[in-house]
């Protein structure tokens, strides 16, 4: 089984990213996990008829993947804007909606409440888009002092073992929805 | 007055821009409406440490405005990529939140929901930023044929009498939040 | 196959109920659909150690349906009391939580957006109670003349298609889940 | 000024109560607070034709009231029906909404989130009754040992200090929309 992660952050040492490499790093046996880059995804624009590289890459990628891990970046109280693009980007196929029928994980790092104001928005982008969010476990992590070290990896032992059993959890609800 | 209008559609013929311009050439007496330019703004990224100067321009633009009016295109059941980052960009500011106490107009234009949608994700983002959204009068235009013409012009009387009703509470909002 | 369905609204002439009675009288093959009576029970209270007869009822009810039909009737933007309600109740049985793994699927009558901010309020919580909410078709209603009949019969035939479309979709994806 | 408490939880010794009352024994100077009786309100039911007798107590008391302070009880990750109810009454008041452009202030007592999910419900609620919650201070308190006592009541000096910073605010708030 192969997911695709994606992150809503695009700085080096990102606690979300460290939440995805930590996950990467311990895939379920059976799944492989890659982590798309978004650096060079441009803002979706009808105007643009020609798809740049990175654009092509990308869904190539999503359209291998059983499943999607959604690194959800809070700003403000909603997603980060890289993440969403990419989902739009995604949802423009005409021939073929790309996203529709995956299952998908969300988890975050942020500030008091884990990300959970842009993962609630991230879900009803989800309900469009017909992917099927897994409702447990959740993953909210604060992102404090003792959770992640200076480069953003992820050191907390809980948010690990939370991270851990969602992982598992996406892989039964994957395989369900493949029968 | 001045108010400052920013759309989340980049595309020249968009029919969310087409409403702003209505708004911008229809100001009531003692306002005036400028637009801002969103097409060279970069993703925000923590690790940018030098503001581009399409950012700083943008910042000078919403430090001036007595009051925002926020084109909420929607893709997806949420808020529009390049809209949200251009928030996301001025809420970054250490010294000086440029968006707190700010008063907001809320518009759209999309399918059957009239962005609705995006634009209750919208109002939860002003609750981080401190802003005052208008209640009422709420504006969502459907982008069918009929209302708006082919460069995205607004045509529907319904529709602009609706925003200019918009507009003159948005200037007595203005008006009361700085007493 | 059974479904209960479980209207927000407790007026005799509901245009969200008489949605519920056109699924009903329209079930697909297969599948009993049996509409709960939500008029005696009471507000969910911690302190009510004893459960009402009414109560009893519809968690027996709740216990043997395979997936659930909500009528969510919009009040002031969000959902109907009285639905959320006997959803509290249900999610209150420590030995069993008689939602979780529940289909659903969401449909309404209302002002101009057809009761979709109070059904997109019902998907959040359908997160929590682990349920597993069909994202498409979406059947939002209007509840103007010669959409409804006096009595709140549903006679719009564009609004009846979209509810036995929803119930096909219901009856396969409660298959799937089932399997 | 009059600020009218409304508390989502109906319970004797609930801790979202318990928040109310330290806010009515420490309310501001030239603040009175007085806190609304639910336990008789029936649901709001368009077949009703005559108010009972509690519904005509809390609508006068809505009409003195100044501002108000919502208890915001989440269940089900969502508002707790006995207070939307409240709302849904007086909304329904053809000759005068009550409730239009009265200042409130949200807070609430719950689990890991401290009921944010029902906050950010509630304030999409206050859009279409118009009224203007306060931004900040956000109260989110976890119902935890050391915060409360057994009957519910406030001992956490954390919390207690946000509840006078919010009231304070919330008096602020007021009164420039009074001007």
């Amino acid at each position: 089984m192969k997911f695709l992660a994606i992150c809503g952050s695009l700085r080096k040492n990102s606690t979300n990213l460290g939440m995805l490499r930590f996950a990467q790093a311990n895939a379920p046996e059976g799944v492989s996990i890659e982590i798309a880059d978004l650096t060079e995804i441009p803002f979706y624009n009808a105007d643009i008829t020609e798809k740049p590289a990175s654009v092509v890459k990308l869904l190539a990628q999503l359209s291998e993947a059983d499943a999607l891990i959604l690194g959800c970046t809070e700003y403000n109280y909603s997603i980060a804007p890289a993440l969403k693009n990419a989902l739009d980007w995604a949802s423009r196929e005409p021939e073929n909606n790309l996203l529709s029928g995956k299952p998908a994980a969300l988890m975050g790092s942020g500030g008091g409440m884990g990300t959970s104001r842009s993962q609630y928005h991230m879900r009803q982008v989800c309900v469009f888009l017909n992917m099927h969010p897994l409702n447990k476990p959740e993953v909210f992590a604060n992102a404090f002092a003792n959770t992640f070290d200076d480069q953003g990896g992820l050191i907390d032992s809980k948010i690990q073992a939370n991270i851990l059993s969602q992982l598992d959890a996406l892989q039964n609800w994957t395989a369900q929805l493949q029968k």
